[in-house]
């Protein structure tokens, strides 16, 4: 049975010359440890260690990619337990909340989700069957007497999954004090975080005060001014590469980049704190903010990531009742050539300086993307991003970069994901996709077998490790 | 000699194994009954059930398809028999225009327009040959010859197509009475009206004054007012219904929603009825009205269809020359996050509300639409349209939104077509391409054959006949 | 060891169908004259027949391709020998430079660049191994050993490559002296010029006013106005055509077409000549010359070629040190629909006028791009072009291109190179393409065999030869 949900050849071509070769190389690569460079799993979870909830609470309540195709069809997210911001009632009933998953599970046929679930069950929880209303609580039993068991405590898993390194998200506020724990703890995983400033750089989010009020109390250095600002950025890198960060990350609407002058700079900042700042002003104080940032990971050698594009919370609806990262974000139209004129003439051709770039624009893969990685030393492509990190979306991306930027001005893969069971699954997908690629470069005489052998190791495990040094 | 022309497995991937695939999936849906539930037939055909005329007035004249091309070449519509507006003369010798057509017809290699070309001549009429020069006559004899039999009139043909429904596209001021007579004659084929108010809401086209004189006539309520507008709008789409509408449609440059004050509206309204209404009126009115229209369709249920992106009458000459949808439409680039934002957030939530949305604009298929349609109960994805309704451009379509959307956030397939009998060439070219895709899905072990054969069933019948309920 | 390096069926889809056909159909065309019709081979190099130097002045050090992917990768172009501006020092051991680029062409798995190089030294220079650091100067020993031999001499690789006709670019002001030492010499090598006046009409570029000066002095106009200008302009015209001149070249950030008036146009001109010419001023220059361009051509026949989108000269550090056109160009999105409206509407319908519209977006070769060629009587379509004239950039131009404008609105192929050595390998890569693009369509039965075989020819030889009148 375990052929039919988990074909060993499956996501590769079909063709038997290209099928061969991509198994080939597939199997070199398959066992390599997975260095998850780029994600969102909690690192309360490796440092408290507790056994996972029920399934419901696993797999559904946090998952985004989950809810958001069974709301699109028109299920509430209340009847799938999403809980609220002001705490109004949802469902509780978790076996009845699994038996909604489960009736809808066709839903995802053909969708990446679909693929990361049926690798979940069939490899973490070993139930070879698929699932549906049939057998929804018999799934729901088998997955819940599991998660009880020793073998399923996320440090566990973590070795089990084979994980060499995995880097965490984290508020430029944040103490790391899961970090810490993990790290007192003895345990030998190696979990650091990411230096994530958005809420410090948002000038007119409605949490940006509070957020600096934190900031000023973790770094010791009272924000009154720009220039305190950036004092207690770089005070934050500085305490967050002691403990082990080796990247910076921001989520921006637009990659536009532009120094402002001291002046400039200033007023905006005291319109800020006075919540008085125009949505211009914040619009150029993240342009200025992509500069700084770029300017210290120069002088402190953190990776600096940025992910464009995103259209977050876009249902009201949705955000008003249910809160940040409900699956309501929606990609936008995206310019890069111009817009980082500014940051890669300053600081692109600095060796010095790794600028890993996403995109959710695929109009900008060959047209923007690869020729600007193809050319500045510092810029490099970050992987095919959420809605595009699946196989037909790893597939384009590939094709679109690799003739003009070459694989080594890529990055390899980050699953970006909070789902910490779907690791694996992710990591599994994205080698299946990248030796099916370049076994079809081999079938076509593009590239030679221990050539694709070598770009195969680089893209699962080399790539990664040395664009983030981890 | 059938073979070499409409070969049985003609548009699936040459990989024996997919091609297996394709082949069995097809099978299973190619007698499917055809239901268009969007097109350009006129009704009169059907009313009236008289004889086709002649090979080119049936299949040349009317079809912008193929003057286009002809054009594009040197070839001038006079040349083609295209009526001119003012009457003035062009060419009479149906013959000679069908002679031009067939020297010709190499120019269609490879495109849409020549495999549809290929499957009428070969299953409506018979005729085993490829169409040249050489046999430009035989192929006008033959075709004239069946067009004078009962077997080929329109309803004998509706029949023998298999039609289950079909609807056509109505101005909001049009009494149906063509449909009228098609019900009164007792003929049992389904055809259905649909409501496309463009010719009223475009405040600054010429005909619009017209287009409102009659609208106050045949609604009985008098225009003077953007209330009284509005109440005229919905009285229609009550008439419309009351006679088998089920929904409707609307071709907009920008899908821009957004809803205007009262005062606003009615100020631009005002102008536009002393012919003073700006360009800017003109759509801020129609970015009003898509708001009006899709609350409307959550009142009486229509399904909500809007088509952007389309610079219609591009090439003035032959506008002023040959008058409207003379193939001189081209697409623009199209965005949608921010312009269906306010219609979305104010009624995408609500499942009574189906939107159905199509492009010409292929780089919004990842990007923007299949994370809406993946995310809203109201949004469904059109097929692809028009320029893209070809064996790659529906590939592409499916490769791009199926991931991320699903299958069932889409609505199957619709032939949009003027020429009557192109749609069973249509209808068969979508079913073997979405049996091809199938096909490379399950090759590749992300589905299993019983699912795709039930989502290919859902593509070439179920999700339209649900949509659109018909 | 050669089937390893250069395997026959490179390129081809292993699908052994579609491979056998694909094979048959490159058989017919692989030894078909080459036609060059765009392109930057110096005219000096066959005007002076001189041998070649060594190999990296030959193969690297001019050739943007190359260094930019090792630039990318942190290598300085001072330590590959390319000279600066200033005449500042840069590597002069050749040998040195070979053995850098030796080490890391590697990095080119995967590019066209790398399929290029590999199919130069194998059919060019019969080294039948792949070039890495350990028989780098293995290679630099045999080429040099080659180079200078008679065999190696500009005019007789002209003549073994089977080059019909070659069109260089030459600037408005150029007096094609090489072209007249070619012609003079006796030897029977087709070389015409290409009339390019972007330096005369870019009236914001630094160099203009000396490029106007050298206009002025060799058309024997004295340009004092907008008039004496156009009329250098057409003077110039007249000189390229007389000299063999078949076609015009334009380079322009976006295609926006403008007719100003006498009075605005004479205006901005008399700014410029005061050096006092905005940003604005330039643009809307560049958009009334294109329409004095089309103007021009359907009076002399020239065939008008532009391309818009590439922003030249991206990284400033470069441009300074080393000047232009050393890999710092980074395309842009570019708009053809409404920037195309002027010039389509008052000459697109003249078939006197030949326009071929190139693009770096390749989000507009369906939207856009194809629906207005495949309308246009003037209007073709460039071949895939720069960071797309790759294996799977020829392949999606081809895809997405054919089914709407159809073959005959395409133009067959164009190099576009400044390397002589590589024209081969890259007319071979396209044929092989093209090949296995018809063979796609023949095996899925689009398209038949016979049919297929004349679109081949038309692809390698037909329409270029055409198009261009060459």
């Amino acid at each position: 049975m375990q052929q039919t949900l988990l074909n060993e050849f499956r996501f590769f071509d079909p063709e038997p010359t290209v099928r061969k070769i991509a198994y080939e190389l597939y199997a070199g690569v398959k066992d390599l440890p997975i260095i998850s460079p780029h994600g969102h799993v909690e690192p309360k979870l490796l440092a408290e260690n507790k056994p996972f909830p029920d399934p419901a609470e696993l797999i559904i309540i946090p998952d985004h990619y989950i809810y958001r195709m069974l709301y699109s069809q028109g299920i509430s997210l209340e009847s799938l337990g999403v809980p609220t911001v002001d705490g109004s009632e949802v469902e509780k009933d978790h076996r009845k909340i699994w038996k909604i998953f489960a009736e809808n599970f066709y839903l995802f046929a053909g969708t990446p989700t679909g693929v990361w679930l049926s690798h979940e069950f069939v490899e973490v929880f070993e139930i070879h069957e698929k699932l549906s209303g049939n057998n929804a609580d018999n799934f729901y039993d088998l997955i819940t007497e599991k998660l009880r068991t020793k073998e399923f405590l996320p440090r566990t898993l973590f070795n089990k999954f084979n994980i060499e390194a995995l880097s965490t998200t984290d508020a430029a506020s944040d103490l790391l004090e899961q970090h810490k724990k993990i790290k007192d703890s003895g345990w030998n995983g190696k979990v650091v975080p990411c230096f994530r400033p958005d809420a410090a750089v948002n000038i007119n989010s409605s949490g940006w005060k509070k957020e600096i009020e934190k900031l000023s109390k973790v770094s010791g250095i009272e924000i009154t001014s720009y220039k305190s600002f950036i004092r207690a950025i770089e005070n934050r890198r500085e305490y967050f590469k002691a403990r082990g960060a080796v990247s910076t990350d921001q989520g921006i609407i637009s990659p536009y980049t532009h120094k402002l002058s001291e002046t400039e700079v200033e007023n905006i900042f005291q319109r800020a704190l006075k919540s008085n700042a125009t949505e211009e002003d914040a619009s150029m104080f993240v342009a200025n903010m992509l500069m700084e940032m770029a300017r210290m990971s120069i002088d402190d050698g953190l990776v600096m990531q940025i992910h464009p594009g995103s259209f977050r919370n876009y249902n009201e609806k949705i955000f008003n009742k249910f809160g940040l990262d409900k699956g309501c974000d929606i990609p936008l139209q995206t310019e890069y050539t111009r817009n980082l004129y500014e940051l890669l003439n300053k600081y692109g051709n600095d060796s010095r300086l790794t600028l890993i770039v996403f995109t959710l624009d695929e109009s900008t893969y060959s047209r923007e993307l690869a020729p600007l990685a193809g050319h500045y030393p510092a810029m490099k492509l970050g992987p095919s991003w959420w809605f595009h990190d699946s196989i037909e979306g790893m597939t384009r991306f590939k094709q679109r970069v690799i003739e003009t930027a070459g694989v080594y001005n890529t990055v390899g893969f980050n699953d970006d994901t909070r789902a910490f069971l779907s690791i694996p699954a992710r990591h599994d997908l994205s080698r299946r996709i990248d030796s099916n690629f370049l076994a079809g470069l081999t079938a076509k005489h593009i590239i030679e077998i221990d050539e694709a052998k070598k770009l195969s190791h680089a893209l699962a495990y080399g790539l990664v490790k040395k664009a983030y040094k981890l």
